[in-house]
């Protein structure tokens, strides 16, 4: 069998698309970052991280947290989402945790990555859209099952100590990669952070880099 | 006499552009702002800061020193800079005190505000394109001195305490104001943080918000 084409291979791997569900910024890429990718006839690897261990190693604080550029920038989102038509609202309960809906959308992805995409979306819309509180795990557990999904069995999961350490090992795995924020989107081993490089990813995809 | 009119009166106000001499964004942001501004018939105050002491109230790190997002940022600056036909060099000595710059832009600034315009960009080509140590007082009296300034004059206001506390209070004003990083542009009351708002402003000037 011939090698295949190196090239070819390369363009057709996923873009990495890493996000933490409690980052206006992963939110918003999150309504644009499958569009971009398929218009170049590629796929996205849905990729949720946990932005509390990631900041510890970095000695970040929570964007929102800091004084002076904290204010600014909860202005800033929502600014950038009305210019962009982006539907937000930013939830009432803020920051939040994240883990429930972060190991859920790990355990789906193993049966059925595309189940547990329209899963994560279903969040962040819950999350940023209808400001309802995806910290508990009633309201993980309750998107999953009207999705068609079964309650008792991933309620089961999330606690089970494979589904933690698969989480805990992607973050790992985003870290070693150098993932320090959200949203982080890697193109061919190019990485770009933030919703305002979506653009430069757009033009990364059409001319193969700069 | 008559009231002058409210709106027009606004919007002949300057925009307000703070920067620090050693910030990458900062750098591009003063490529670019005066030509934005004057498209819509707009000035712009050229206000150099010093993050240092603005980071020391907010907690941050110099963006480039944070574990991996430092290593990101210095790729991606280059890498917005080439996309945007910005000649850039990153100096080979980074992080450097930009004191003696901004006392000496304050200080022309009080004699001829254009002629101290005209020395913040010498002094920012200098050292982004040109990768010369305007940390060294020799070369802001050197750069100063090409621009038809005396340079002994020049030096004496540097030490002097009048040019120092005027920047401090430059500095002390800025942060009042909400200005946490660079580039930080002000127009009409509105924020925006970073090179990549650029397009913002534009809009905003262009439409009065949204």
């Amino acid at each position: 069998m011939p090698l295949p084409d190196k090239i070819a291979q390369m363009s057709a791997e996923p873009l990495d698309f890493y996000f933490d569900y409690s980052s206006p910024a992963g939110y918003v890429a999150s309504t644009r970052i499958d569009a971009i990718a398929a218009a170049y006839g590629r796929g996205v690897t849905w990729r949720p991280v946990l932005l509390g261990p990631i900041f510890k190693v970095t000695g970040s604080a929570p964007l929102l947290s800091v004084p002076l550029k904290g204010k600014y920038a909860k202005h800033d989102f929502m600014r950038t989402a009305r210019l962009n038509g982006v539907e937000m609202r930013f939830p009432s309960s803020f920051p939040f945790s994240s883990v429930a809906a972060a190991r859920a959308h790990y355990w789906l992805s193993d049966h059925d990555p595309r189940a547990a995409v329209r899963f994560t979306q279903a969040i962040l819309h819950a999350v940023w859209v209808e400001d309802r509180d995806i910290a508990a795990i009633s309201t993980v557990l309750a998107i999953a099952g009207s999705l068609g999904h079964d309650e008792a069995e991933l309620e089961a999961a999330l606690s089970s100590q494979p589904v933690k350490d698969r989480l805990k090992s992607e973050v790992d795995e985003a870290m070693a990669r150098g993932v320090f924020g959200s949203p982080y989107v890697i193109v061919d081993g190019e990485p770009f952070w933030g919703a305002d490089r979506l653009d430069q990813v757009e033009k990364w995809l059409k001319t193969g880099g700069w």
